[in-house]
């Protein structure tokens, strides 16, 4: 009886990611879902994402996820762009962003107007790891100071992403970290999975990041023009 | 219906917690759940602290929680000390230790040699923080890498422990923070949680972090002797 339960719990989950697919998928929107660990620097990387987007007229939105609080959509103000909140309080929170919580984001957002739609998954590297929620791409942020060893004990995230943003290489040298070990156990998880050395906060490898975008858009035939 | 299955799991880890504390209490086992987003340093800390505490002639023994993998337990090997390790796989892997899997470890342990148990959770700013476990102290972890915003956003982990560790201040100058912005946004969530400035690399703090795991020993009057 129990399991009858949770099993149309991810039904009800899967059937709403495939709804919101569809949705992104005949209004041309690409959508990804971005997650990591709390901490190692998704809002930084997008604000710095989205103009370099704009630079190539391609609009962004921006769904963020968080327990609690708007510190992180705030941030994106600046940028004029279309940002949906969802905060997944009451109880401790919920642990990721539900795929019902981006069928309402969905209809709040004027997706006439979006391109890119980045998905801010909340802060943790177990629990979204395991629901798809309509998404096209998934992309997990690792930074350094995490330790190399994260791949490893956390092996979901990286064996369902499409890619993954090694973040904060600008502190490799003070961490005393070799970056190829972190490529080493990327790999030991998931042979296929690209990986791009980034650093939010001197945007290197950031041209590669929006490389990857654009082309993995294209592929997924998104562009509306 | 649904409600009443959920409330019943939840009673029933409530029940197993009590009954892991029963337990501990009789052991005289001092018991600290050590909480934290991934790669904090948790395990980096213990292995400094439990030599400090087998100076003192206190015995430590760990419960290591991780989704997968025993790469945490191993770095306890050379220390000589009972190390229980707690695979939440499969599935994703269940994103916090349950009270169950802490009443199966404790029927491993030798309890009768161990004075203080550090039962170190799944790395996860979330779920950990929803469940007693049956522990004495709840102790969270919070690295420097992650930002001064981490208490705002997940206040829950912040309000229900009873210290916080402030770890990796060694990074302070290079990433251009002020440790006091960090107990700041602790303060605003939690004025009554103890912050303790600490970096597991340097050892800086660890004198008054032994000493805070000594008098909160004391002060339940678990010594053995």
């Amino acid at each position: 009886m129990n399991l009858k339960i949770v099993k149309s719990v991810l039904e009800e989950s899967d059937r709403l990611a495939r709804e919101n697919h569809n949705i992104l998928l005949e209004k041309g929107v690409f959508a990804i879902n971005l997650m990591s660990a709390p901490g190692s620097g998704k809002t930084t990387i997008l604000k710095k994402t989205i103009p370099r987007l704009q630079a190539l007229n391609i609009r962004s939105a921006v769904i963020e996820g968080d327990i609690t609080s708007t510190l992180d959509s705030e941030q994106f103000q600046p940028l004029g762009i279309q940002v949906i909140q969802v905060n997944t309080e009451p109880f401790g929170g919920d642990c990721h962003i539900g795929s019902h919580f981006i069928r309402s984001a969905l209809d709040m957002l004027d997706l006439d107007t979006v391109d890119v739609l980045f998905i801010e998954n909340v802060g943790n590297l177990v629990c979204p790891a395991e629901f798809d929620i309509g998404e096209d791409r998934k992309v997990v942020v690792l930074s350094l100071p995490e330790g190399r060893d994260k791949p490893l004990k956390y092996p979901l995230m990286f064996r369902v992403c499409n890619l993954c943003l090694l973040n904060k290489i600008d502190l490799a040298s003070v961490l005393e970290e070799s970056i190829q070990s972190y490529h080493d156990n990327i790999r030991t998880i998931n042979g296929g999975l690209a990986v791009l050395p980034v650093s939010g906060k001197t945007e290197e490898g950031l041209k590669e990041w929006i490389k990857w975008i654009t082309n993995q858009r294209r592929r997924e035939c998104r562009s509306k023009v």
